[in-house]
């Protein structure tokens, strides 16, 4: 498969390119770095990387910003924050590349284990993550001609905890995350949110 | 307990302001009714409410508007108006009206079944619902002094169904619907989403 990918450059988006790159060529697009570059929060942005890129079998997105910050401390840009860039952007990638994914292809977005294991400060998280879970649901059952989409919803990575200089002992190997992704990609579900559970297989 | 309620005027807000205003004081606030007004879409409109109304020991919200159209005819706009006016309008009423809610005290919002249980055309609802769910979970662990917050996730009113010409068999009652306001409001639950079930008592 031809697969794009958003985000490729982030923790989780090079553990998914090294893992689809196995068996798959990987179009990598990221907000900053050289190569394919797109900016979540800008349609026209999103609509000149579809330009670009041509027809691909599958898109992954593992990028999108939130604000994570105690609910009474979130100010009214960061609340838009997460609804143009991880939400809406999330959301644009579906409406504006529908046409850019092959018939019986796939969507696979990212969201976050906060959508439904709240923790204090993430209420702006929550919401995007859930937003975006909702979203999917829906949007399965009205893409075209076989196309798939689901969501993946990671919780802490190890590399990410280790980065912050967190206790990585609950934290997820980006590795083993990425096979979840993986898994949407090569597989026949659509409209689901996938956990990142350990032993799927 | 003295309640705001807003969305007063419609079939669930009435059946709400009925089933509180048996034993206690209901405060009736619309976007277009006379009375107290308010849009859900602009923030000052929302400060100027909570500045005329003063403390309440609960707020119940029945209101928001979001679009009902198949995916790929949804525009951007109709992506806004359910971002800006149910999902923000009603984030918006708990951001500035936590003080205006006493000390142990409710927000009681609404969502709609959608988020969970989606369908053709229901997309953007699905997202906007499911967001606010994601929201009140979070928000629940970060409401100062005991406040609590909850949310109603209504499917099929009868009335709605009648009125559109549709079968009403499978709608509830908007006086069922309110039983379950009536127990977010009375009762002890917080970051709860309430959907509407029968014999729940």
């Amino acid at each position: 498969m031809k697969i794009l990918l958003i985000g490729a450059t982030g923790t989780i988006g090079a553990a998914v390119a090294q893992a689809l790159g196995t068996r798959h060529q990987v179009l990598s697009a990221s907000h900053s770095h050289s190569g394919l570059n797109v900016d979540l929060a800008d349609p026209a942005s999103i609509k000149q990387l579809f330009a670009q890129v041509g027809r691909v079998d599958a898109l992954v997105c593992t990028a999108g910003q939130a604000a994570f910050q105690p609910l009474f401390a979130l100010s009214d840009a960061d609340f838009a924050l997460g609804l143009n860039n991880k939400l809406m952007g999330q959301v644009n990638l579906v409406r504006f590349g529908v046409e850019a994914v092959a018939d019986g292809g796939s969507f696979t977005l990212t969201s976050g284990i906060l959508s439904r294991q709240p923790m204090t400060g993430g209420a702006a998280v929550s919401l995007v993550n859930a937003g975006l879970e909702g979203f999917v649901r829906g949007a399965a059952l009205e893409l075209p001609r076989g196309r798939r989409i689901n969501v993946v919803a990671p919780g802490w990575v190890r590399e990410t905890l280790i980065t912050m200089q967190m206790d990585p002992a609950p934290g997820v190997p980006a590795a083993q995350v990425a096979q979840t992704y993986v898994r949407a990609v090569e597989g026949h579900m659509t409209g689901q949110v996938l956990d990142v559970i350990a032993g799927a297989g």
